[in-house]
C-alpha cells in the first residue's frame, strides 16, 4: 500500500455515489460492553442480520477483533468473509476508508478519526485502533491511500452524488471537536481535493440529538443524482421539525454540480425512540465513554440505510412508519429489492445501518 | 470461506510443486521474545530482508500481530502487504494452509497444528493462534478449505513434485507428538487424499538435531519433477553423515509417481553452527518454551530455500559453502535469479527461509 502525497482531484479520482456498482461491503463486529448492552450479544445478532441481508446482494467482509474472532466466525454464515482487525468500536462508515476511483483502480481516502470530537466531545477514548482501520482495509485490498493526518472527518458526515455534488452539515463539519483550526472555506478546499467535488451544500443540522454532531447520513441519502430522500416529521412540537424545514428550504433552492434542482422525497421518521431502563442497565459504565441512560432520546431515522447492488437494506423500528418507509424506498429505487432489518440494537449503540457499513466501488480490474 | 467435507483428491485438486507459478507468498512477522533474541528486533530485520528479496519476484503478504502492526508496517516497504493476524510464532510454512488447486480455483488444506509435538515435545505452549492461521489466510483470500481437526501436520514436513510424488521423513510423520493413534498406512492414506499424491517416499531422518523432528524441507527440495537437491556433508565424523548417506541411498533406488528415477544434486552443508553465549543471553527464559542455550547446535542447511516466480531466495551463513550453494542453485534453476539472504537470525529461532514462507499458487482466475 503506497501512501500517496497527491490528492484524488489531481489524480483524476472521485468518490462514486453509493448507488453505483459495488465490489462489496465492509463492516466491523461490535463488542465493547460500555457501548453495547449485555456484552454486545444483542448487537452482534443485529449486525449479523444486516450482514446477511447485504450479502444477498454483494460480498461482505466483517472485520473482527482477535477476542471476538471465533465467535464472529461461527455466528456469521460462511459466505461472509471474516478478517482479523483491531478496533475501538464498530462504525465502519466513520473510520473506514472513503473509496475513490478513476474507473480502473480504487484508492482509499484515510481521514483522521477522533471518535466524533476527540477530547472536546468524543464518544470514547482512546480511538487509536479505529484510526488505523482505513489504512488496514486499503492494505488488505492492495489499494493505495491518501492519508490526511491533520484533517478529521467521518464517512457518515458526507454524502455525494458521484457527479460533483457533496452535502454536509455545519453542525458536524464546523464542530469544535474536529478541525477548529480551519474555517469553512479551508474545509471546503480539502473536501474539493479529496472527494473531487465542485458543489458543496451546507445544511445547518442533522437529526436532533444525534451524538455524531449531526451526521448528514442520518438526515438524508441520495437515491441517485438529483434525487434526495430527506428524513421528515410533521410534528411541530418536536425540535426535529425546525431542522427538517430548514434542510428542505435550502435543498429546494439549491442546484447540484450539474445545475439540476433536487427532487426531494420525504421519509417520515419513526416516533421518538428512548432507551429503556432495562437497556441502560445492560451497558458497562466507563469514564470517558458516553453513558447510555434510561430515557435518552435516540436519533432514529429511516434515512440511515445502505444501498447495495440490486438492493436497499433499511432499518425497522417496529413503528407504523416502517411500512411507509419501505414504500417510499421501493418507489425511489425501482430496480432494487428493499429489505428491512430490525435495528433497535444498532440504534442503542448510537447509529444505524448506514453507519456500520462502507461500500467498496467496483472497478473494471475488480 | 466454506469448510468442505470432501477431500482434494475426490474434488480433483492437487498440491502444485513450489517451482510452479505463484500468486504470491505469505509470511508471519516474528515477535516472541522467548524464541527471538533481543525482543525479536534482529529477526525482524532478517525477515524484512527475506520479504524484500521475495517481493522482487512476487507479491508478499506479511501477517502481523496487533502489537507489532505499526512497527512492521513501518519496517516493511510499501509494496509488501501487511495484514493483522494473531499468531504464536512466525512459521508460515508450518501453520499456514497447504494450497491445492484444480487449475481454476485454489483451496486450502488446514491441518491441525500443535507446535511440532504438542504436549509430547512441542516447542511452545499454547499454539491456538497458530492453529487459526491457515483458516484466516483462506478466508482472507476467499478460498474454501479442507479442515483436518484430528490430523497434525506442518507444511515443512512435506515436499511434492506436483505430479503425484511426496517425500516425507519417518522421524517427523511417525513422531509420538503428532498422530500416534495412526500407523504408517493410515497416515499415507490421509496424505494421498489431501495432497492428491500417488507415490510417498519415506526417508528415515531429517537434519541432525532439527527441533521440528526432522522436517524434510530442511533436508532437501525439489528443483523440478524428478530433480532433488539434497543437503550433504563429507565429514564422516558428523552424525549428519549417516543421515545423508541413508537418504541418498533410498532416493537412488526410488522412482517417482511417473516412474522416473531421481536426479540428485548434492548441496554441501555449512560448517556446524552453534548458538553463542551472547545470542543465548538475549532470549527470554519461559517454562514450556524450548530454551536457546549457548553451544546448542543449529540445523543449518542450504536446502531450506524458497522458490519464487523467476527467483530463488536461499540462506547465507557467512560460510565458505555459501558461494558453492549459490552455484549449485543457479545450475539447478537456470531460469531464475538466485538471491542469498543472511539468515543466522532466522536459524537462531529454529528454522530458515523455507520455514517462514508459504506460496500461494497462481490460477487462471487469480
Amino acid at each position: 500500500m503506497k501512501t500517496l502525497q497527491s490528492t484524488p482531484r489531481r489524480d483524476g479520482f472521485r468518490m462514486p455515489g453509493e448507488f453505483e456498482p459495488h465490489r462489496g461491503c465492509w463492516m466491523i463486529w461490535p463488542q465493547r460492553p460500555d457501548n453495547w448492552r449485555f456484552g454486545a450479544k444483542p448487537a452482534q445478532e443485529a449486525f449479523t442480520e444486516v450482514a446477511k441481508a447485504i450479502s444477498r446482494f454483494e460480498p461482505v467482509t466483517m472485520c473482527v477483533d482477535r477476542q471476538q474472532y471465533d465467535n464472529a466466525r461461527q455466528m456469521l454464515p460462511e459466505n461472509i468473509r471474516v478478517v482479523e482487525m483491531s478496533n475501538n468500536d464498530a462504525w465502519m462508515r466513520d473510520c473506514g476508508p472513503t473509496f475513490v476511483t478513476n474507473g480502473k483502480e480504487i484508492r482509499g481516502v484515510d481521514w483522521s478519526f477522533n471518535a466524533w470530537g476527540g477530547l472536546v466531545d468524543g464518544l470514547y477514548f482512546p480511538w487509536d485502533e479505529d484510526d488505523r482501520v482505513a489504512g488496514k482495509v486499503c492494505d488488505l485490498e492492495r489499494a493505495d491511500r491518501y492519508r490526511l493526518r491533520d484533517f478529521v472527518l467521518e464517512g457518515g458526515s458526507i454524502h455525494v452524488d458521484g457527479q460533483g455534488t457533496l452535502i454536509v452539515t455545519e453542525e458536524c463539519l464546523l464542530s469544535p471537536g474536529r478541525n477548529p483550526q480551519l474555517n469553512r472555506e479551508q474545509i471546503e478546499s480539502v473536501l474539493r481535493e479529496y472527494l473531487n467535488v465542485d458543489r458543496i451544500i451546507w445544511l445547518p443540522k442533522g437529526i436532533y440529538q444525534d451524538e455524531t454532531n449531526g451526521h448528514v447520513d442520518n438526515l438524508l441519502q441520495f437515491a441517485g443524482p438529483g434525487h434526495v430522500l430527506l428524513a421528515w416529521t410533521q410534528d411541530r412540537a418536536d425540535p426535529q421539525y425546525e431542522i427538517c424545514q430548514e434542510a428542505l428550504s435550502i435543498l429546494e433552492k439549491e442546484r447540484d454540480a450539474k445545475g439540476r434542482p433536487f427532487t426531494i422525497t420525504k421519509l417520515l421518521l419513526p416516533a421518538n425512540v428512548r432507551i429503556t431502563k432495562e437497556e441502560s442497565r445492560g451497558v458497562d459504565r466507563v469514564e470517558g465513554t458516553l453513558p447510555r441512560q434510561a430515557g435518552d432520546r435516540l436519533a432514529a431515522s429511516y434515512a440511515n440505510f445502505y444501498i447495495a447492488n440490486g438492493g436497499v437494506v433499511f432499518p425497522l423500528f417496529n413503528d407504523p412508519n416502517d411500512e411507509k418507509a419501505k414504500e417510499v424506498l421501493e418507489k425511489a429505487f425501482p430496480g432494487r429489492e428493499v429489505v428491512g432489518v430490525y435495528a433497535r440494537e444498532i440504534l442503542l449503540g448510537g447509529g444505524n445501518i448506514h453507519c456500520i457499513t462502507q461500500q467498496q466501488p467496483l472497478v473494471s480490474q475488480g
